[in-house]
């Protein structure tokens, strides 16, 4: 089974935002074995729409089409399914009462334009929403067309509850398993390098990389005709490329690094806690990101000014005015610091400078991090590249990796 | 001129990724006049680049095409150009000599392989890179197409440094410009409601929404001659819309929830210290997005455990006990907790439950924000919904909006 991913919203074609509605739902279809082959996003056009529909439908199976069913004018793609299908579009009296019922138990008015949702195309089986936009999926000759709304969380519900599990059904047995290995603090080419000869060897499963923010991703696909078989085809071939990457790689347990993290405190009943220059609470925001992070997170000191990282951080002064604010040893006290605070087993230290320019007399891209665990401190200085956010990305991937070396220790 | 972003990599197809490559170049052409109609994404697949590629010369000016020019076997797109457009690929001997010296000035190793990214088809021009895939234009008959490496920092400096400037100096002269009105607190279709008139009336310039997070970003875009032409259309539009939202829009001078905070404070001389539990960080990085916010913002204090609530950010333990965690009372202990421990003028508090389940006695979607400016304290309570994402994007909007009034009372 073939698929494409439709989004329709000129937001997306002015940059106002990313389509990460099609990264969800690719990876939600690789998961169930069908291909997604293409995107494409076209703008609020009745025309444009239409035609990018029906390039759609003449090379795939299954199109998810996201956004434009909203209540505003601009939200037109319920009638580009009509017209690409020729099909009248038809108010659904039940999806008319949900929408009003809506609006009445947030006791709010209903603006009269909200029943547009209401209006789907002939033969349309609609996917009802927890917000108010309804969904829907059209069959539609050998093409099956899903047709949901732009709102990410909207999406998602519908995503899983129903486009899913009927793609599943109708896909048949193969299945696609991948499994990743986590790569830290070897670049793409030099990852490639080690295992090159397993790479061009290799047809099923396949392997493929994806590099950034400190990290590379080392990706085992395999098709087979169930995961089972799937998993039997990976399992050898990601035991060798790990067995190359030693220590670099991730243990297999983990497929982040904030999971290596977590796994290891959670199974030891100990929590970590972050002081934070440099990275502004990302490193916080990475672990509290899963739910029942409040099982091995304790918090984060995010420390912007020199003076509280003494006055907060607990940073000693003395070290503050020797090695400046930007050091491994301010680093290692800062995660010493955090540990304090937070009375938490391992603690982990950021500081340096996101950029652009210079800061505290040392140049864009210095990251200082340091990690405690019980009573040993260990800490590394390195040069992040490019801008700001990525400088902060590599900070917060190597700070949790200190972390994970810290525990490892 | 019509232009198409076209996306290669298989990661992107397989949702490991989401395409922000594409929205930031549609944010830079929309800024010169250049309307993106279509983004496509192909895998790394030859005969599939191919025809999109080809499908794209078939219906647009330019063609900007990012991924797929790294050092490993699936990087295949200059291939598929040369094929494409029947144009020899030849190693450039003066890129493949800034390849060797990059490795060489990084004293690593280079991989024999790297040398592929010297090879560019017959009359391309090349684009140095700050990285090592060097990207190259090559006009083919009525288009020109940009050929740019996928890793996002790389790509956007050669976006600056060379398409920005070479397709503005093709476009002509018609500029399009945008104002964005920011709501804060009315959902889409109150907004709609509040100015339907106006955006069924319009067509220069015309007026566009989206939503998300807890704010409505109402957009007013004009084309004209130049950008004081444009600006001109745009005013008075504006300037209703803003009459008839009232307090609900920021003040012109912010594109931001978090430029309307840091320019008040920035006026004053002031800073803002957070102190955050259900957000873990979240306000902290917003807070810090931007080169120079330590102008602005003193600190965050990530209390993800109910102890360190007290410990940390100074919150009563009496409060603790007789409100729970996640009430108003402590999000307006929290802000003056994070006031008094980092000495700034506006403290910022957020508790409550980001989900999937309930927390505290408290259900999923909770939000107590509160806010203190030098003694006055206010809190509000509201409920989000969604996803654990979405329910701590809303807590940040609640939260700087809080902010925001706290500055203007």
């Amino acid at each position: 089974m073939r698929a494409e991913i439709v989004g329709v919203g000129t937001e997306l074609l002015l940059g106002q935002i990313a389509n990460t509605n099609a990264q969800k739902i690719s990876s939600e279809l690789a998961a169930i074995g069908v291909d997604v082959l293409w995107h494409s996003v076209v703008g609020d056009n009745l025309e444009r729409i239409v035609s990018v529909l029906g390039q759609a439908r003449g090379r795939a199976d299954a199109i998810v089409v996201t956004g434009g069913l909203g209540p505003t004018p601009d939200d037109i793609t319920s009638e580009a399914v009509s017209r690409l299908l020729d099909r009248r579009l038809r108010r659904d009296e039940r999806l008319a009462q949900v929408i009003r019922q809506k609006f009445a138990k947030m006791k709010r008015a209903m603006p009269e334009a909200n029943l547009k949702q209401a209006d789907l195309p002939d033969g349309a089986v609609p996917i009802e929403s927890e917000g108010t936009a309804p969904g829907y999926y059209i069959d539609a000759g050998n093409t099956v067309i899903f047709v949901l709304p732009g709102v990410p969380w909207e999406m998602e519900a519908m995503l899983e509850k129903t486009v899913v599990p009927v793609l599943a059904a109708r896909s048949g047995a193969a299945t696609t398993r991948s499994r990743e290995v986590v790569v830290i603090g070897l670049g793409e080419s030099s990852t490639h390098e080690a295992i090159k000869d397993l790479v061009e060897a290799q047809t099923n499963p396949t392997i493929a990389y994806r590099a950034g923010a400190g990290r590379v991703r080392v990706r085992v696909t395999a098709k087979a005709e169930d995961r089972a078989a799937a998993e039997v085809l990976i399992a050898p071939v990601e035991a060798e490329i790990r067995s190359r990457l030693g220590d670099h790689a991730l243990s297999p347990e983990a497929t982040s690094l904030l999971e290596a993290v977590s796994i290891t405190l959670r199974r030891r009943g100990e929590t970590v806690a972050v002081a934070e220059s440099l990275t502004g609470g990302r490193i916080a925001a990475e672990l509290s990101e899963q739910a029942g992070s409040s099982d091995f997170f304790s918090g984060s000191l995010v420390c912007y000014t020199t003076a509280s990282k003494a006055a907060v951080a607990l940073v000693p002064e003395e070290l503050l005015e020797r090695f400046g604010p930007v050091s491994e040893e301010v680093a290692g006290a800062l995660a010493a610091g955090a540990a304090a605070r937070f009375d938490a087993a391992l603690g982990i230290g950021a500081t340096g400078v996101a950029g652009p320019g210079p800061h505290d007399g040392q140049p864009a891209g210095t990251i200082c991090v340091g990690a405690t665990y019980r009573s040993a401190v260990i800490t590394r200085r390195l040069s992040g590249y490019g801008r700001r956010d990525n400088v902060m990305a590599m900070a917060v991937t190597a700070a949790l990796d200190l972390g994970r070396r810290a525990l490892s220790e």
